[in-house]
């Protein structure tokens, strides 16, 4: 119950024990097709370029900025926890000039600052965290689209925690290119990275100058495998890729509605219980993520005695602060199959009993 | 039987399937602390920087690069295949200035070459493929130290299919850099890719000028994570990682001479085999790698109905060819815990009666 990874389901990992084949033959192929398929749906999206990329979550931003970005490009980037400051990072690391809006952490970005600096100039990217991990905030994506329009940008979106736990609704929001990961709400283990580009997007990726700096990410070669032609570029993670497919079939199986609204449920009863044992949650009630929660550590309390005495008594893992609330709060997780009352009821009796 | 992935034993596919657990969890920690010693021993190191980096082994290529150059180095590049032309783009697209060194397909680099390209200018990096994965050329990497230092380079050595079928024997070839992946003779499924940096090409890093271009593969990012300062980086690919852990056991408990010899006597009796069949290995006696052989397609066989049969018929994968042997070869891998008698006769058998 930490910020990712979650709990994997048993049929999860049955699949991901599956004999390991090659990564042309026909049997995984399909099971490729099926799991960008899948991922469609849970994006919410048509766009043909949707795929798992070979490696974790972060390397699904590196991938998006490194396809997007040339030297000396303009980038907007908005930052208000970890994640913000890392795609500004990335973003500096692909040779571009870079633009921040800042929140405080545990606050979501203000709409109206982002728009005055759109104004500026004009940016190739405008890019946000959907759900910051590091705070919990959950971020409206609604005016972004006209904002990024405001300035002649792609709006590019990390959804990390966000995916199949809270809609994200890529065609809907007018997203060029987001990025996931597979540890958090769609409960697979960690290392493939799911990114989808809009047509848009494809169309500034094959006009570049420059070839894309990273070969490994470069989304022109491996569109290349993805796309019918089978062009060989590395050897797909044949196993992971398995257990996505079965990952994803479990949260289509369960319907996205009826997913996130037991994310909403769970989240609002841990809050609940959190509350009721006198424990403050930073985060204002209207940005709050329903597969994160933030809470306050009370004064005199030891920050890692108490995560110890949950891990050792409880076999409950749940996560330290970051950047500003390094040592200040912790973060509870309630991703995918972790997001049950089971997983509530543990939380607050085993919190309740460490904190007596 | 292609060119990877080779088959995981069973011990390994229940590994991969044991419970995800946070990446900060003390048990996972304990798993990874023995993975880097064990990978240690079979690269034939005592680097502290000893690591799989979180994605298959064209990422390991890169990771080696892009830690390495920055824009305007020199780069002295081997090329006998499509591995060696990966390294140059891959170079390149770091900034780096790129000399070629080429042997035809099918042989090895001549070393007397490369000295005479060695001469021509300093370089920061020397890099060579030890084991040709496109056309089953093993490299003997007994002259390239010597040629390094007579240029003043670091040495980078591709040793995606040598690592634990073919000694590698890093401290002692004076390696500065080298890669692997999982997913050939170490038998584990694809997704990982294993490096190793000498304290040589660890000063080179720690006094780069510019930042890493890859914020996903800047080892002074990772080596905190790895280090024991356990910083956050990217979500460890947990259950991969268990896989390798079961797997470098497993070549452990073999032991590594016992299992070069296995990979040798296996291949030579395949090749045996083939000959007898009235079929042509195409490369020298003295350059072939034991985990991968290269057959010539007889005139007027059809390359793809072959293979299609071969995986219909008897669930055999064998690869084709790539580059200047593209329908022209086939390339039977016998890595890991395929290299058995059982593999070499299910191999012959089907062939035999494919080819009547």
């Amino acid at each position: 119950m930490g910020p990712g990874p979650s709990d994997v389901p048993a049929r999860v990992l049955e699949a991901l024990s599956r004999p390991t084949i090659g990564h042309l033959d026909p049997i995984f192929l399909r099971v490729l097709d099926e799991s960008q398929a899948m991922l469609r749906q849970v994006f919410g999206t048509e766009n043909a370029l949707t795929l798992p990329m070979s490696a974790t979550g972060s390397a699904g931003m590196e991938t998006c900025f490194a396809n997007l970005l040339e030297a000396g490009d303009q980038a907007l980037i908005c930052r208000h926890g970890v994640f913000g400051g890392r795609m500004a990072e990335v973003a500096r690391r692909c040779g571009a000039e870079v633009t921040i809006v800042d929140a405080p952490w545990g606050q979501a970005i203000d709409p109206d600052e982002l728009a005055k600096a759109a104004k500026k100039r004009p940016f190739k990217v405008v890019a946000i965290v959907h759900a910051e991990t590091s705070t919990g905030v959950l971020q409206d994506l609604g005016p972004f689209r006209a904002i990024a329009d405001s300035c002649g940008a792609l709006l590019l979106v990390d959804a990390v925690t966000s995916l199949a736990g809270v809609p994200v609704d890529v065609d809907r929001m007018g997203i060029d290119a987001v990025y996931s990961a597979t540890q958090k709400c769609i409960s697979c283990p960690p290392g493939l990275s799911p990114v989808s580009f809009s047509e848009r997007a494809l169309r500034v990726l094959l006009t570049r100058k420059t070839p894309v700096q990273s070969w490994y990410f470069d989304l022109n070669l491996i569109g290349q495998y993805f796309g019918g032609e089978r062009v060989y570029h590395h050897t797909a993670p044949v196993n992971m890729i398995f257990a996505l497919h079965e990952a994803l079939r479990l949260v289509l199986e369960e319907g996205l509605e009826a997913r996130y609204t037991r994310h909403r449920a769970q989240a609002n009863s841990l809050r609940q219980g959190l509350e009721s044992l006198g424990l403050e949650l930073p985060v204002a009630e209207s940005s709050r993520l329903p597969p994160l929660t933030l809470v306050r550590i009370p004064e005199g309390v030891d920050d890692r005695a108490v995560r110890t005495k949950l891990l050792e008594d409880h076999g409950l893992e749940i996560g330290g602060g970051l950047g500003d609330f390094k040592g200040k709060a912790w973060r509870i997780g309630l991703m995918g199959a972790s997001a049950t009352s089971r997983h509530v009821e543990l939380c607050l009796g085993a919190l309740e009993e460490a904190l007596r």
